[in-house]
């Protein structure tokens, strides 16, 4: 195998893969990347247990200027490869190994390093996801739906399958619901690409982190490709496969509340900033909470915590919007701070039931097509 | 104790206190910060074992806008007290204490926080210097001392008086020097401050790096006090103490050798991009080791690796002035990268006298005031 290839291209190809790629994976294998060099371009592989990458960079990218010498194959350490070519002083690279041996030549400048690859057959395949169905999103539309579902992913991995985000395709919708049994969120989109479509899958919350960082905010369209036990999600020349999880979700429809006796309508940010400062105190106390007090005769919302061995705090929100019934209510923190991350600048909508029930933020504009669900903590206050 | 203040420039005042203050710390009362509020400013006082750090914000400071409503002091949890401030939501806070129970009240905007403060009588005093000379300094000139020869302090807890800066003031020079007996950097500048001084003491290398950080890159003086164990830094409205360490250092003037057999002139960036790259390769391998080849008859300088485990690298630099006898050395490229990097953009002259002697490297037009010196090693290559 022998190629030359514009540096700076080759490194933003390097990137995407090095995803998929982790020194903590057991098999020592895939501690590495995989060059597989054809006629018409060059193929980089990388894999862990869950999420495998591959990414063509072909003779017909300018940027990458890719000329192919000898075609061949090569698996070579992926960070100390990935670490040189960051480093190399030239433009251009040249590589070439030697088939038998596997060992590599990289070039650039008066630079030369040589460093031990392996066979690369010794590499895994990629799974087969031959489909015969395939889905389309705008890489946008997608990266906000795994943004806004996958902070609720549980980190637990007593219940496997709620580490995971459940989609569900039918009727020409998405429901993507994540769950960690103290808070729920949900994002429902039309995907007119999936009229006859019928899908319902979970997919590793990890693997949608992954993902999302690789999608960027245009319109471009993302293929989408189930099978059994895989999902292939297509961006441009990259291929990013991750497994599927496992087990039925449980039934979350149910947990949504129909019906609320508190409203509250406050913006976003502001609001995320308040929680924030109240949990300060609440961190540096023993338990994690702070209490919402809400007063519709005296129309005043207070946010408070208090902990004996630090200290108190009490604020007075800014909000639009009061009705139904007064209302003290307890929760963690954190779970509102992400969740309010989430919504960014837009006016949000509280809706409570009683003390002690789940309560909802939506955002007020969203006919019901994002709602994010968190679980009241009992309280001695 | 009451007062208000501008929140941001409240915040840099804290900020440069808390450089002293230290979670790890033993003593209980030294994770808080101490106030001390008087009739023309406040103080503010944070210390651990080697740095006590104290800053006044003085009423005649136009950006804090000082307000002093009642005298008094209290010590409150450092770093608590400092995340609160700094996310609090209004221009202006106001800080109350309970001068019986120390509780205090921090007020903006509209939301309030009541915490635990601290006897302020229990916070130790800070050490009388009562040094009856002062020198003068400016604020670069000290910044780049420090930064040019910290790198060099020992890390080893075996020998604690390497892990200290040496300076020696005599004769109108300040003579600085750090070796951790793998390598050495020296400095020396002129002191017209210091025509009758006369000093011979260690100071932590940890003081002097958060010492550095608080300096800024302009000509305004510092002014310096030291006393038998007590060194004092006063930085406009703020002063910093360290403790000295005790000991003899050890004579290192002897360790620059007076003549070399081969010199050498790199660009100081260039050469460390190169070492950086060849340092990929002997981190990855056993050993961490990179050779210099100079062939004075072919004039080449080649810097090169070997890891059979990992690979091997080799690169031809490029130079100017190359003198004398050729030579094959060998090193820790991490010493040569940190003593680059003290060099920036110049030109630096390496000078070797044999495989196995310390070699030197000297910004070229520097006559001599700023060397570094770094022991080779024995390598099997």
């Amino acid at each position: 195998m022998k190629f030359s290839v514009q540096r700076t291209a080759f490194i933003k190809y390097l990137t995407d893969v090095q995803r998929a790629i982790s020194s903590k994976v057991t098999l020592e294998i895939l501690r590495n990347i995989k060059l597989d060099l054809f006629s018409d371009g060059l193929t980089l592989t990388g894999s862990n247990a869950d999420i495998s990458i591959e990414t063509i960079i072909s003779i017909a990218d300018e940027d990458a200027n890719l000329q192919i010498f000898e075609e061949g194959s090569v698996a070579l350490p992926a960070r100390f490869f990935s670490e040189i070519v960051k480093k190399l002083p030239a433009d251009t690279i040249t590589i070439e190994t030697d088939p038998n041996r596997f060992i590599t030549k990289i070039t650039s400048g008066s630079t030369e390093f040589s460093i031990n690859g392996v066979d690369p057959d010794s590499f895994p395949h990629l799974p087969e996801v031959g489909a015969t169905q395939s889905l389309q999103i705008p890489s946008d539309i997608l990266k906000q739906v795994i943004n806004q579902t996958v902070m609720a992913v549980s980190k637990q991995e007593s219940r496997p399958m709620l580490m995971g985000v459940h989609l569900i395709i039918q009727d020409g919708t998405l429901l993507a619901v994540a769950t960690d049994s103290h808070r729920l969120s949900q994002r429902k989109i039309q995907l007119d690409s999936a009229k006859d479509a019928n899908y319902n899958i979970i997919v590793p919350g990890k693997s949608l982190d992954e993902l999302a960082k690789m999608l960027t905010d245009s319109s471009e369209e993302i293929e989408i490709q189930i099978a059994e036990n895989q999902i292939l999600f297509i961006l441009g020349h990259t291929s990013f496969y991750s497994r599927l999880l496992e087990g039925n979700y449980p039934d979350t429809e149910r947990l949504i509340p129909a019906t609320s006796e508190t409203q509250v309508e406050f913006n976003a940010s502001e609001l995320l900033k308040a929680i924030d400062r109240a949990s300060l105190l609440s961190h540096a106390g023993r338990s994690n909470v702070v209490k919402l007090s809400i007063d519709v005769d005296k129309q005043t919302v207070m946010i408070s915590s208090n902990s004996p061995e630090v200290g108190m705090v009490e604020e007075a929100l800014e909000f639009t919007n009061l009705n139904g019934n007064s209302l003290e209510i307890s929760f963690n923190p954190d779970y509102m701070k992400e969740a309010l991350r989430s919504f960014g600048q837009t006016q949000t909508t509280l809706s409570f039931t009683m003390a002690l029930r789940p309560f909802t933020l939506v955002p007020t504009e969203s006919e019901g097509d994002f709602v994010q669900l968190i679980t009241p903590m009992r309280t001695a206050n």
